[in-house]
């Protein structure tokens, strides 16, 4: 049954029609924008409606950066709850507390905003112009804390829109539209794409897979995808997956699926949660295939470990070195440390140890963990499976992380179990040979072992 | 591109898999009701939170009316907003009216119900079943006024998750799925369809169509389904539309569309308005058939206007009529009045007169228009067209309008402009022909003529 | 990718708009059929050649049943090959027999029907209406042997026409559009469908499904389709399965698929093979459910098996009857002999006997399998597995079998094997048990043993 | 309904399972290769027949090209007619002319390669590998003149499979699978496309279209395109067409559709004609888009023309050329003689009225139009309409044609009397601009003015 394969083209030519033809809007396009918006907030036909925002949209657009800042705090300072009004609701609500003085408080403390962006959501490609919007409030947000509030009606609004329910898994592979493979080209944040050659020896080959997630709304541009390889035996390092000249496996040899990149598509949706499993959905898809395969794992970076390691060395109180270990790592303060194979030989236990403490013990500001990708996959239910050395030997490897890369194991009868502890209780599934790393650790005189 | 032909699965399928699996709920699938909402608001865990939504609604669903009606009770008792917490709250805003204070207040004056209900949402169907548990709602608001507030927090949800963007426009016709088909036979409102035979000579003719709309969320289920036969001039009577041994007519030939029935299918979306066009949508879809339609418009009932008529009787005050009118209206008592040709014939002008009267000037509680039918078609942009006496003299014909249907004209160039000026000042546009049985009214001597 | 969604319109549409722009056939429609036949035969433009196809097929289809007789008449005499080109050919090729020659003689010898034909298939749903055609030949080819040069034509087109390659099978149930349906509930020949809830009670179930076969050129009416029933073992009796009141079954549960029922659809195409492996693809279909089906078998009728007893009966020859058992086979003569408990019992071993041999030994002109059900699913690479007794007491069951039926075991590792040594040697694979039932009949006095 | 969409899918993987099962087989697959297609087209199993089929045509496949000729000779000469066979079945004719003795004969010098072919077709992906082998055979057959009987075959045989029934017309744009696109980009003839940005630039801007015809047995292959410019007005210079920095045409405000280039795609099937009207199908297909195009034309290549020209200046006696203008062509022996002004000033008459010859009366062998283009497009129904000078001034375009390119007209009403009249007198439709280059060369000496 094909009944929503013309949802894509309802929904970005919905309103299309009403928005040339408002008779309203005649000879008021060109007034300023804040009047517009309280136009369109006061305004009750839907024709109208549609053409207004769209023209806001239009005009918005067409702002410098600056002008768009002063839009935003146009925004925050004129569109919040009408204070009179709230003050009211507070007065009834003392005098009565019934269920509708509560109803009534809560919609008068709602900010104005919250219903114009729901409005401006109706004009044509409205939900992707939003999400254009709060990319711009990034940029802003550090010099202008004012910003928080409409970022807090972003996030409402989006995390109801992009709810879970809707997101769409499909596979991305050669056959897949051209206009959707150069977002991915575009997209791929951890190991680029060099052009059009370079994606098709990720699609093409029988031994790579990727999928990706769409939303209804926005059906042409993927909200996060991931490439995968198919192998024998888990992989541990990136240069091995992405070489050139590989040798191809056929499908029915591979045991194991490596999920070697991982990329967020949509900046203006960051925070947005679009659920826990949608890993664990491309794993059922992946068994769906009838491949045979029996292990799921990432190979992962650590992008903020190397951060850390300085962190901890320039830190006299650090809890995970000692002045024999601070010695050591002074080896990679060296010009090509890492080809110094007999270096590379002593910093290795060391510094899988300190990768394993980085994870597993290390916390930043309201202790939460540092690494964004652990979290990420730990939280989505994985197992802390396994550290490698050497393992991506490129210029940005080298330099986020000395090389090192993870993989976390995506055992399916665990992961809810996984998902649930971590949540609930902070718990990090680890693997034995993880946590062999973090008691090495200790023996070289690192501290924490009260937490193993 | 098929992109978005799985939605239907990936969306029924929606957390299936984690219903069976979550370890949390092993053993408290039998707690009360309140408990089980308890832990589902307070639950951080996703798989678990799927499986607690999916024992929830089974469990609701298994109840008596009379249960039912407990846990809506309770619902509306124990997951209101926390008191305690709005005071903070307004006390913290008192102090310092920031937009901080200001959303918190916000956020704490939000029942926690809505949340209840997001989670709900997220079990396999949920969405389907929460309209489901409106409707039961609707069964004991009357008694209870208490649901009120509950059917607040569905209104507010629902009308989010059904913006009219979702909605998708279908043809149906004698190729559409089985399971579809039976649904347009249960919901059929308006003129009965007896059985597949009957549907068979509304779908499958070549001048007969029939469109619906859909939600992605409910994909074999319609939101709201028009019937349409393509006709030579506008049709004035339903029972030529459904004539059994009817002549058919090429599409070629016809110069009309005449939307005959329009239903909708989900009471428990009762109140939630789906956007002003969707008529349009189906006119323009209509056009693109390239059969050379030139006119639009309906053949509706007037569901209140036998009523009406009758309260204006008993009303000795009524300004539509004078003792003259009065005694001509009493031939309306005699049992088949209809079939008696002279009284037809002395009672046809008075009772257009009435019906024009009756749309356009009549009334009810806040000054709205009686007539939910012509507030349906007036709203959203279509002009009173014709007044059609003995056009429908089925028993529910007679009794509810006396025979009488009416002529919805939808033009096209001015649908946009209707829409607005009924939006923002209630006008109505009508043709100088309904106006003329308005005067002739007046004429007879009822009053109202300072609207004319 | 759904490149090929608009086959089915690309199809039927094709030629519809050169039907009625022919400037070449204006004034010329009304000329005798044989002189348009001869005119399309010599045209050389495309346009009037779609549009004289047409014209000729409207004006056949208009024809009485003896008219159409004597237009497929007239091809036979008039569109053979021409004799005189035979005879050059001929000679041409006896006095220098090169590829050339061959060829031309090739060619000359081909009845003219066949291009005939191959241009009438052009017209619009070309095929499907020569299907028809040769189902009017059926009617008349026992009194007119000369049409079996034409039905030879047909058979060599449709042959090529509906190669296997092209079938395409499609689940069919309760979501499938309504108009294949209603051809399901017309095509069903085996156990009638009484109306569309039976029908539904064949689709719906999640224990019930149904599979057919469709060729691109008629892509709204199948070819072929087969019913199945999910069951716990196998299943014996027709009447369980069909039980108004069973209790259903979840899917997984069962570990067994039931064939229970497969019609063809189109007698146009009578003794076209569609390929041997149709049953196969259902199984492998039915497989990839993963709902862990080990047995595949059909529960089948014995069309002739009642016909072939009373021949042998009436043979006072048969190899497989002696005086004793003659005598005890009187007793199907009585009236409602199948409620008489004690007579049934004494008749099963008998009549399981006759119908082990029926199947394995009795053959027909040509020395072929008289069961044509038997052939169908012995030539597929079936098993003949089980003869059940009792198992249809519906009124066609007992006048077509006794109430015998059959299960033929689809075991897939041996279907290939199978199907070889019945194609290549006649070979028939059967279980222990039904050999077992001949034994029994050769110790009560039948004949054949040496075959065993 | 995507009752077809799974289509592809069966049929690439049709008969794939059964290619390993086939008991048969087994340790015969090195036999020789006239062994392997005896045993096929002996063989009565439809198992081994696809596996044998397979086995074939791999193994033909790795063969070097020498040795694929010595098969393709082989099939020539082993798997004619059974001679014998043919001289009884003509004996039996002679004796006896029945219909039956006919069909007898014509199925006996039916060449064995023919079924043969049939069966090999069976195998997964056969129709595609067949055409492949096609073009090896025209590697060979000039050398080989023995190969057109092996050629006869095939062009019979795909006269039937590529019967333009089967042909679906897509759009491609931007949304098309990558895989599909980079055949685009590989089969462009006419205007080569560089690479992916340049096949963009000819595919995603509203201004441009392309649409292709498919083949359900080849779907992800296109047997034929069209690149489409909408324009206003007719263009006359492709460089205008492919211009990198040309300002987009929004859709609307076009009047015109160029067709710039039109690109067959399979060498293997050379000569079957996919029917005459796909020209006309684009046409209605960019109609249906209610863009309100009026005129609908090609651009097109004359790629004989200075061939030609060359010919008839070499020939003492052209009918075209007397001494003068034989004079005036020297200068277009001068290098780079098309950036002389004043040359090409003078040229200009004299080589369009030899262009309008060169199409409207020049012919070759058998009395046939010289130009490939021209005879497609006359052939199909266009009107000759403009001939323009200096529209390709690349050097292809100068060596091809001294840079002039042809405007056809596709006229709707027109196309199949147009049609008819080419293929059944010869008649070319021409525009009266073209016919008066052909006077004015007429004036300027040439001959030939009795055909005008």
């Amino acid at each position: 049954m094909s009944f929503l394969s013309d949802l894509m083209q309802s929904i970005t030519e919905r309103g299309r029609s009403l928005v040339e033809q408002a008779p309203w809007l005649a000879g008021r396009r060109d007034q300023p924008l804040d009047v517009l918006c309280s136009a369109l907030l006061s305004n009750r036909g839907e024709a109208s409606g549609v053409a207004l925002a769209s023209t806001i949209l239009d005009r918005y657009e067409a702002l410098s950066s600056e002008r768009k800042l002063h839009f935003m705090l146009m925004l925050v300072e004129k569109f919040g709850a009408d204070m009179a009004a709230v003050d009211l609701a507070i007065a009834n609500y003392q005098a009565k507390p019934t269920h509708a003085h509560l109803l009534a408080l809560h919609q008068a403390a709602e900010p104005r905003r919250q219903e114009l962006i729901r409005r401006l959501n109706l004009s044509p490609m409205g939900t992707q112009r939003l999400v254009r919007m709060r990319e711009d409030l990034f940029v802003h947000e550090e010099a202008h804390s004012e910003l928080a509030a409409l970022d807090a009606d972003f996030r409402h609004l989006f995390s109801s829109w992009f709810n879970r329910g809707f997101l769409v898994l499909r596979p991305i592979d050669w056959k897949t539209p051209a206009n959707i493979l150069e977002k991915i080209i575009r997209y791929e944040a951890v190991h680029a794409i060099r052009n059009w050659d370079d994606l098709r020896s990720r699609l093409e080959p029988a031994d790579r897979r990727c999928f990706a997630f769409f939303h209804p709304q926005i059906v042409d541009d993927p909200l996060i995808f991931v490439e995968v390889a198919l192998t024998v035996d888990i992989a541990t390092s990136i240069d091995d997956v992405l070489a050139e000249k590989r040798l191809q496996l056929s499908p029915s040899k591979a045991n194991t699926a490596v999920f070697y990149s991982i990329s967020n598509c949509q900046e203006g949706l960051r925070g947005i949660s679009f659920g826990h499993f949608l890993i664990k959905q491309v794993v059922e898809e992946l068994q769906r295939l009838g491949l045979g395969l029996k292990t799921f794992v990432t190979l992962s970076p650590m992008p903020q470990f190397a951060k850390w390691v300085k962190r901890e060395r320039a830190n006299p109180d650090s809890e995970y070195l000692n002045s024999e270990t601070r010695h050591l790592l002074d080896g990679l303060d060296r010009p090509d440390w890492h080809k110094d194979a007999a270096l590379c030989e002593s910093l290795k236990p060391l510094m899988l140890g300190l990768a394993a403490a980085y994870v597993l013990l290390a916390r930043g500001p309201g202790r939460r963990m540092i690494d964004p990708v652990a979290r990420f996959h730990l939280g989505n239910g994985a197992r802390l499976e396994r550290l490698n050395w050497a393992a991506d030997l490129s210029p940005k490897g080298l330099q986020q992380s000395y090389g090192i890369m993870v993989n976390y194991l995506y055992d399916l009868p665990s992961i809810e179990e996984n998902h649930e502890a971590f949540r609930n209780n902070g718990a990090i599934a680890s693997s034995g040979d993880v946590r062999q790393w973090l008691r090495l650790l200790q023996g070289l005189g690192g501290r924490g072992q009260s937490l193993l």
